[in-house]
């Protein structure tokens, strides 16, 4: 693989060596956030040829249980999803990968905008998730990656206004020059004065169309619930503790629709292709550093310290 | 208006003046699930006419918000909503109503049934929130009448399962008799074991397609979370605290769907007659007292002990 | 494989050895109802194992393709379909199949019944496109096979209304005692006088919700359209000419969903099985006659002459 | 009202005093496609006030029926609507409509902008009906008015291709230069043939996700039929001969979802006055020419001799 990217899960792997029920037993390649040029095709493969440029989708599912067969191969148990154990992940020179998970990059698209098709795709799955209409107002909790590239995503969605919500003023003045048509900074206060306040000073009306969680935070997950107007629709995109205290009666009542995400499934990938290849969101702007593969270690450092937003480690040209 | 049903929530009213965000302020009539006999009509009505017997929608919504006109006017703002302040209730000789909230009972069905059509809208409402497709596998939690009612719209519906979940045997008993294929005791253990022993003990696979909450008990809410299968839908039905404890990323992660359901809107009413004047639903059997106008108060108190399921007034015949 | 329906489809491969563009050129193996015993498995294989008495699914698609991967797989374009040139079908001693799609029969289901899932698989995949809902009122032209197994289906969906409509008396008759709720013998006049005649015959208010149809003649289609309800829904289950004189403007002007139906997929036999175990659909009347495999060639010319429903062909038992 | 656009459909009741069943039996105000300055509000009139400049939706439903309360107004049979007969139409110097039906529109957008909100619903409207998703490929046939605006609201749902399609050249060039990404002039050849062509010059794949026919003309409607891909989406929003010879296998075997549009309904004036005020359609381009109140009879005349795309009246200012 030619390019990576590194992301905070990556990092959590390397310095823990298990994310939940996922335990890291003997030595894995990190990485699934990669892009590359197709060194080797078997007999049968039509779709693309060596020297091809291509995005990687990393998980690949069964093909053959319910929810491959309905549609929703995102949620297959059997996935072998990169760099998750026992699966390596793509930082390694070679990886083999079904023709059908390989995405060809127009020729004026990047490898290191290549790279971005994942987290850009999941975003692309958490906005899908949000069933964001032509003119919704969509609130955005956590101006991370993930955060930032749903607000884009949802803006070519056709949303009319989106708010980003963090509690870091830089995060915020960037989602702001990014795709935010606003911007709030929560309080300390209890969440319903934070629902009530972001409301007002975006003027949301009765409440926002839709909500995107991609904090992982109990306070922005109860003042996300509380700010949306009936019937509206919320989407926890940001991990977090597995627990929390919710206000389900205000769910109950608002007769809410609350959806998780997970991953990315049918049609995510390519449409997060095209999003970059039209011009329609930008990927470049959030590589905010770029090391080689002999100095990888110090961007898994720089990540786990909360440098920059993303950064790029650059594959060995063959 | 010539039956009504007594609901815990009108004695509720009736003990404590309040519900929520409700006051009575002054004296209030109560009453919602009725039926009654046309006794005069306005010069341009032409659906209903005197001496039909009627059951009686009692919300009726502002007709020109965005919700009315997006085909929710469950959550219309402006509802006028009987027995609800400061909005009088059934419980009287006479009742206003525009005729499109008035639905005509066939020949053979009765007045007691048709005052049963309230809580079997509920019901309704419920199950098509929950979007039970034939074949699903369903878990009610609650064995109350609007979780009875719920087991037997689900099964209308075509789900090839409905277990009932309770803590009361005999009303798992009623259940079993009622419209349950399977039923299930939850035991003080945490929730996680309870949803692994319902999902094993009912051969619900990777877990059940649908749950829906009519307790509102935070341990059943749990339990329900858990025992879903991955991409399932949870309806919460059942009111209770404000606040609980949630399995957020079990929710997130699982790709749930969690919606509230509110009232019933656009054609829940006339679904819920046909279900009863075609047989489908026996809501006679939920009828377990009939008191006359003048010993209403008895009803109350005995709804206040806990007493049967549904104890039906008998409205004085002119 | 040990029990096989004869459908026209086959009939028509025997008599005029083409259907549209798929053309026999060499001796195929003819047969895609049927049902078996598991003779042998390969060595991954769980989910079945030798002994299992299975309902046949006839069609493998690529697993691949967009059409596969969002949920639609009835509609891949590299599916391997039985008795569909080049692929030979089932009447044979040894069908091999993915374990996926090979459906296990609950002890009290009879292989007879197991040959009959493939039609009802093509009856669940139309009423699912016909988006039928409880309460529904549904018309389906045409009493045939599929006809009538359409009308169940929408039965089990909790249609309130099924209106069977055919030419023949008989047919009729049939479809009256099997799942009709109601029945209409069109006449030689304009669509528009039977859609009118069908509607008032059968209480249809301003129109049927649904019509189904599965005939595949001009004259149904015409009056279908007409008989619609404003916002109803169409599925045109039965193949005929190419084309025909089409009333578009009442198409657009109601505003309707005109949908295709073609083969089955995600969930259909795995409802399918269900509805025949549950007992909800009885197969068995739709079988008029039994041959033995040897007498398979009478059979064809039965089914050619238009004699019975369905006639089964009986595999020789090991 | 002060500002008008002149539609074929008003040009069509002035030269033949019908269309359809509706028959002009005595005088009546012409207009439908209106903006104005509210110049009155009843005593309980709370969502605009004296002054306000608003877009205009000319059709008022009954808001009763099953149609209106499932949120599906535009389907009433009560409607009343401008220069519909009986009903006088907005050519008038005061126009009384329900606040709900009136639009504020923003300061920075005028009130000939406003005008064009109704064309634009219109659009809006048969787009929803098509369910345009991000990165669809669409086309749409005939580049009017109606199809013009389509083409720019698929291009605001995030539709990746859009091909407009038309037997004028000077359309085309018009459609190139607004919201169309490709163009397709049809020959005279058999509708397969330009199917085919369209397809494959325009790089649809297997065939276009979604086409719109805005054109009304029979061979339109058949090659966009036959240039669909499986399990694609028509919708018919043009207005034609009430038959036509329709290609009903190919829309079976590739299960499309062939739908009509008519009128706009529950959001899509909200939407309309959205996309304009936003800038993300520019309708003010379409307005080829502007007449004074007194001179409209000759804005009738042009129209009629097919000059221009829009022809605005000028309200008398008061």
């Amino acid at each position: 693989m030619n390019e990576y990217i590194l992301t905070y899960r990556q990092v959590h792997y390397w310095v823990k060596g298990e994310i939940g029920k996922f335990i890291v037993k003997k030595p894995m390649v990190l990485g699934h956030e990669s892009s590359g040029i197709i060194s080797k095709v078997g007999s049968e493969v039509t779709s693309v040829k060596v020297g091809d440029r291509v995005a990687l989708e990393p998980g690949v599912p069964c093909r053959r249980c319910n929810r491959c067969k309905e549609g929703k191969y995102n949620l297959c148990k059997e996935m072998a999803f990169a760099a998750t154990p026992p699966f390596d992940g793509t930082l390694a020179k070679y990886y083999t990968l079904p023709e059908d998970f390989c995405y060809k990059l127009p020729d004026h698209m990047s490898l290191e905008e290549g790279a971005l098709v994942e987290p850009l795709g999941v975003a692309v799955h958490i906005v899908k998730q949000a069933q964001v209409k032509p003119g919704d107002t969509v609130v955005v909790f956590g101006a991370g990656p993930v955060g930032l590239l749903c607000g884009a995503v949802a803006k070519s969605f056709g949303a009319s206004k989106i708010v980003a919500v963090d509690i870091q003023q830089g995060r915020l003045d960037f989602a702001k020059n990014y795709a935010a048509t606003g911007i709030f900074m929560p309080s300390k206060a209890p969440a319903e004065e934070n629902a009530q306040r972001l409301v007002q000073e975006n003027d949301l009306g009765d409440g926002a169309d839709i909500i995107i969680d991609a904090s992982g935070a109990e306070p922005s997950i109860q003042a996300g619930i509380l700010a949306l107007r009936d019937g509206g629709t919320y989407v926890q995109g940001g991990m977090g503790k597995n627990e929390i205290t919710f206000p389900i009666m205000a769910m109950c009542i608002k007769e809410l629709n609350v959806r998780g995400s997970f991953r990315y499934g049918s049609g995510d990938y390519k449409l997060a292709v095209e999003l970059i290849a039209s011009g329609k969101i930008n990927v470049k702007e959030l590589i905010t550093g770029k090391v080689s593969f002999k100095e990888a270690e110090k961007a898994f450092e720089d990540v786990k310290a909360g440098k920059g937003i993303k950064i790029l480690i650059e594959g060995v040209k063959e």
